[in-house]
């Protein structure tokens, strides 16, 4: 983990990076009730899945989307905030032993409404991906990044 | 926490709750970076931090939108599926102390746009509050459910 | 989670509730071994374990005894305090991967000795059942309440 | 952590034993509310128990129960197993901040009822006090050992 | 956990103790890459060890340390500190599911160099084994210990 | 954290890199405590600690040394393993709020005894600081790396 300025000009639309592999694991689960207080038996009720469409638990959205936005956490970057996510969308459940990379790309750049001559917003695509190559979460990430402005 | 089945039409638009509170530690920022893996200097660095706008260590966004969404998390509805999130907007930050209440209010109702006959969805507007009645988080939720049908 | 005001003489024997599952995990066995200190070997050596008796690492006692209380834990009254547990007694082992639901009925009311006009005690009989319908702890959850008192 | 072996006949009523000190931490109880579930605000909600009698929050008993017992947790005796606790009560709450000690004497034995030549039971009265020396928690932990028998 | 004081004069060449064991599961690498934030793919990317030499996800270096060190920690000794290590060597791979256990020797005694009147080090080798009799790590421990005098 | 393949011949003696800072917290102790099973009163008694000459607890020598390794892991080099550590000392203690910075530096190069040929060891002293800037951990990290060889 190190610190890298970047200004909002110098991301360019179409840039990506993919993550190295994180297997999703029981513990992982457990410990993501303990901290949301969500105990609801399709995460953590492994007899009553087993007799449901899904046949075992499955993850919590909030745990895939978390480890996901943690793990396309790079550099540091001074110039840089996280202002929001768009449209998160649950594609299909994550199950225990899953292994999830994620893939974040600038698919778009916005003007600040208010400060359009300092700020600007970075769109970041970020699908996360399990080991049979299906799409598992999506979502966009949007960053509010300092300009650097006119020469 | 117990079952009670609920169909889309009887979720009605304006009705509301407003969930208990509960402080966010320095345990749960800790406990937070552990399991996303995001020891970012905003999150662990309480000397750093001092030297920032900020003044002090801030939660992760992850963390508060996960915590939020669980304690919304009341009764079991085997009729409905979490679907995904739409415009997550971290307002303020939260800082290590602040107590959160979280208000999810049904501010809308729409179709299933390949089975509308069956299954719809319900959008509930989900507010994060701290103590001094700031208004920290807000994203709207949406629910897949299923319709009675025609009776 | 919600409030719910309950006086003592709102309480009837027989009544009694039963929650859903929780499948007991080998990472709930760790985070209680950190939790208590307690790491003998019945709980975290599986090799030793499998030449024992029981052929397999088991739960500690305390930790099956938490989370059944912890899911017994519905509406919040305020009218009504954890006062005491009686007769707590361990009847069969717990092991990783069992299931367990909870059953609370209160089978016993009784008056507080020096305030007898405005606190009673009601008697909860807590049954913990693994998921071979097998009875594996039981205890008394003993609630000092309030009375409401002669209208 | 070491094993010995001792038998029924040579617990003697009366010996006692005090552990070191441990500091409840506002961590232990964040991770006996995601251990068990029990998000009560008593536990988690600084700001509403600072309107509260008690002014802050308060320690789940079972965290205290299952740190007491485990701080018990000494040799390992494979002429003993855990059979039950009788007559638990909370008589004081313990505080984040707070440091309890524990000490565990040996009040009685008795035997066992159906196998009385072989087993026995020895009741050893678990008393946890914190640093003002007032006693918090107070319970009886059986444990059922085995006889060595005449001679 | 009790107290007993022991003076440098009193340790012995050659004395030794081993531990019980403990099994390390996948939810010890989970915490372990949480209180470190090492989520390097050797630990926790399942798929991608499948593909390694090892063949499947191994345990952190400084987890089997900690938890190695930590199972030799026996009475407290208030004439005793933790000096330091030497020579810590990862020998082999610890896997999810493996048991260990520790043996530690005393294989030597030395001088304080600024004051030998009245401190030594105290010299122990650690060494970690696993359920197939293999040395995993081993390591020096050294212990700056009170000298008790001549009488 | 990004694959960045290096062989024995790139590293160069002096080159040197420092992490971003992290606080130590009393959940981070609370925790390590949890995965060791070391719950020493130096680590966990507030009260007692009061009375010892540090006047307050101070982190398990385990903890700084695993957090410090942690925060020096950058890319993954597959060219590199981690093969043991040397002189491990800790200087001075770390307080719970303490903010640690890691600085590594190549200090030394030699090549491996029984495959020169393919193989070297490159040394990187680590030192860990405080916000007062005082040293409280050294450690030399030995990596075993492929030399790339002749061209």
């Amino acid at each position: 983990m190190k610190v890298a300025e970047r200004w909002f000009e110098e991301y360019e639309i179409g840039e990506s990076r993919t993550t190295v592999g994180r297997t999703i694991t029981e513990a992982d689960i457990v410990l993501h009730a303990g901290q949301t207080g969500d105990f609801f038996p399709h995460h953590l009720d492994a007899e009553w899945m087993a007799t449901q469409p899904a046949g075992q638990r499955i993850a919590h959205g909030t745990l895939i989307l978390s480890v996901a936005v943690g793990m396309t956490a790079g550099d540091i970057n001074p110039r840089s905030m996280s202002y929001g996510y768009d449209r998160i969308r649950f594609i299909k459940p994550v199950f225990i032993g899953d292994t999830i990379t994620v893939t974040a790309a600038v698919t778009g750049k916005s003007d600040h409404k208010r400060t359009p001559e300092t700020h600007g917003y970075v769109h970041e695509q970020v699908s996360v991906t399990n080991q049979r190559a299906e799409t598992v979460l999506v979502l966009t990430h949007l960053y509010l990044v300092d300009k650097r402005g006119p020469a």
